[in-house]
């Protein structure tokens, strides 16, 4: 009987836990649960006898270390930073790990060790960094092989909510770790144009947005990700032209996200005290420079974004209660904190509403003299059991897990997922979860 | 005899040792000036016999106890995180200090422990913070003493270029650490205005600006410095409606540093390799959107910030060489760490050339029914011996020494110059080095 470990049983291990008790019985697994809340792993384990909760601490040492040794392999999805701890203990006693995090410069130094004790450390194994990767390897990989030159690789991906269960001006609800998606693009982003790098600050990254169409889904918005020229190395695409990588949303949500950006709403540098003596109105009038305080705050607020008071935009900033005299609930924070404090009930994933992760690939190239744009695209809702980005996180790892213990893998050292022998068998397996990418070819001039 | 421990002899010091020098014979002081750099400290003594050139390491702390051992009183210069070492070592030897330097929570800290010995650590006692101080709790000590009800105190200083030394269309020239300037604003400036606070996230920052004109002296701009609201509570002004610190520039900077934040020149968050196989044209490439690349790079500079190719803030960017096919010296640096490297050469402030530091304290107040303004204002050039920012940083320092050498000053622990027995006297002795405030008072609507 083999021993497999999961660290983690919160959202994102979901679907991960219940493919591996489900597969238990006939691969003759024993699947371990660790969570600092043991009855959340308990709870997920649902009394399958294949599977064990325990109360897991990371930073108790001597329990990480035992928990590690007892197991044949193990599968960390605590917080990124804990990785590297697991990782150790891995090491220690020989086995290996799967993470859905990005691989830290601390983990890859981490490489030559696991290399030379055998061991497999593969990171980066969820949707995005995960299937991400894996999808684009394969189309890049379809197009090498018929002679095609690329000219423009483009890949985005959206963790959204599913039209049924849009219900705000916004089209958008937290299905994933709000503070990031407040937090997203502050610094500058970078890409790949015609052969340049093109830098976009933070003060436009949500102004400087292009549209794209995914078949069958709709029109989304694209912005930059944070840096996307590593990924050429990664890739193995050095010398295409034309290179992003970036994240996807539904039409209106990034100008819209720029007025609060361009008002400092999303400013994490800084605490406002007292903030729940004031209404948002109040706030705002904080924000707006100091003039025409007579008009009306949202006419304030418009002539500030050069916009008219009847934008969709404005709508927007009104539908999230901006211009109420409601009074803040945050005692004191940022105005980050604050308005993530405000979206977290605003954008309230409610337990009817259905997710929808949207993934899209766009390779441009050339062959015998004429120019075809080959598209890839991923739409996947969730359902009543589970979400799509826990199906998207947890699946790729389980998957893995299996190919690992059927020793179906060989490779070592620290990696993520970008190699035939991985993506080919995993990709195949997640068209079962309807986790299947449709292509489109069109000529272009 | 008493001895003086200066500590650091760079630009900022050159007023403060030259004055305790020329005061030495008659007071019966030694001055013993420590640096790194032995060299640059026997510099400014200049074979003074009153005066001790040696070598100092703040981090070798057997010498930096010694040194402070051996002393009546310690002046520290020194980059300002190295301060609460040396107060440290004044604290276990009996010993004042004094800083130019914000005073910071770590040494906040220390102020029961220098009470309770007897002791006196003065800190932000150079031109701003020290002055500004100084002169402002002066201003708002007459308005109370004749009963003005204050309703709005502000206050600027710029440290800028005298206007026969000003030979760029920036209208500056670096006197001052010029990371500082490069790095000015990021985050949220909060200052307060009729009653409520305002707040300037760094991305309008240097638009949102006010002018102001100083008599004599010319008309400036003024952007708002980090946080105001600290400083009602130090200058026992709480329940003024309208508050603001600032600092001044020559009309036309702002808007076109604004230009280079919009650009996204000044991010320090991230790295550009290879920066110097770059031209400035093309770096100016990868910042602007990426339409009409057929134009000439200031045309779409011009349209990308909506102004006419002829304004003015095209001109300065032209004057900077952002348009131009020079390449860039910076091997690999930050946006922020590559401009920087750019105006540090142009910019660059040349022997012959003549600082200006201006000050402004504009405060209104009613009284009897009426409603008055008073302004009170400092402007003073650097001459051919040394600039008006190492006059108006070290005299400072200097005169307190004396003070608390003979014995003028009853104050123990942890302070800024906000008490009437320092900044009378000492603002006093400073006209005799024209640092003198004139004052303007006008009756408002």
């Amino acid at each position: 009987m083999k021993r497999i470990l999961i660290l983690g049983a919160g959202k994102s291990a979901t679907a991960l836990i219940h493919y591996l008790l489900e597969h238990a019985e006939q691969y003759d697994w024993h699947v371990v649960v660790g969570d600092r809340d043991q009855s959340i792993a308990a709870q997920k384990i649902d009394g399958n006898p294949r599977g064990t909760a325990i109360a897991f601490d990371v930073n108790d040492a001597d329990l990480c270390a035992k928990c590690v040794q007892e197991s044949d392999i193990v599968v960390s999805v605590l917080p990124a930073q804990f990785h590297l701890r697991v990782a150790e203990d891995c090491l220690r006693f020989g086995k290996h790990i799967i993470t859905p995090s990005y691989v830290k410069a601390n983990e890859l130094a981490l490489d030559a060790a696991f290399k030379e004790a055998g061991l497999l450390f593969m990171g980066e194994l969820g949707l995005d960094p995960g299937i991400d990767h894996m999808s684009l390897m394969q189309l890049i990989g379809e197009v090498k092989a018929f002679g095609g030159e690329m000219t423009a690789i483009r890949s985005f991906t959206g963790a959204l909510i599913a039209p049924e269960s849009d219900t705000n001006p916004w089209h958008y609800k937290f299905t994933w770790a709000p503070m990031n998606v407040v937090l997203a693009g502050q610094g500058t982003a970078r890409y790949l144009r015609n052969g340049s790098p093109q830098y976009v600050p933070y003060n436009r990254l949500f102004d400087q947005i292009e549209s794209y169409e995914v078949p069958e889904t709709g029109t989304f918005e694209a912005y930059a990700n944070r840096d996307s020229l590593p990924y050429l190395d990664t890739y193995h695409i050095e010398g295409v032209p034309t290179f992003i990588r970036g994240t996807l949303r539904f039409q209106g949500y990034c100008k819209a996200w720029n007025a609060l950006v361009r008002l400092g709403l999303t400013d994490n540098t800084f605490t406002i005290p007292d903030a729940d003596q004031l209404s948002w109105a109040a706030l705002m009038d904080s924000y707006l420079p100091p003039f025409n305080r007579d008009k009306a705050i949202d006419q304030r607020t418009a002539d500030f974004l050069q916009l008219p008071l009847s934008s969709p935009i404005i709508d927007q900033l009104r539908w999230l209660g901006l211009f109420s005299d409601t009074k803040i609930k945050t005692k004191a924070g940022s105005p980050a904190q604050i308005l993530h404090d405000l979206l977290v009930e605003k954008w309230v994933f409610q337990p009817e509403d259905r997710d929808m992760i949207v993934m899209l690939h766009v390779v441009d190239y050339s062959l015998n003299g004429k120019s075809y744009r080959k598209s890839s695209s991923l739409t996947l809702k969730g359902d009543a059991k589970d979400t799509a980005i826990s199906y998207t996180v947890g699946l790729p790892m389980a998957i893995m897990t299996k190919l690992i213990l059927l020793d179906k893998i060989d490779l070592t050292g620290v990696h993520i997922p970008i190699q035939e022998q991985v993506y080919t068998p995993l990709l195949e397996e997640l068209k079962q979860f309807d986790i299947e990418f449709k292509e489109q070819l069109e000529e272009i001039s």
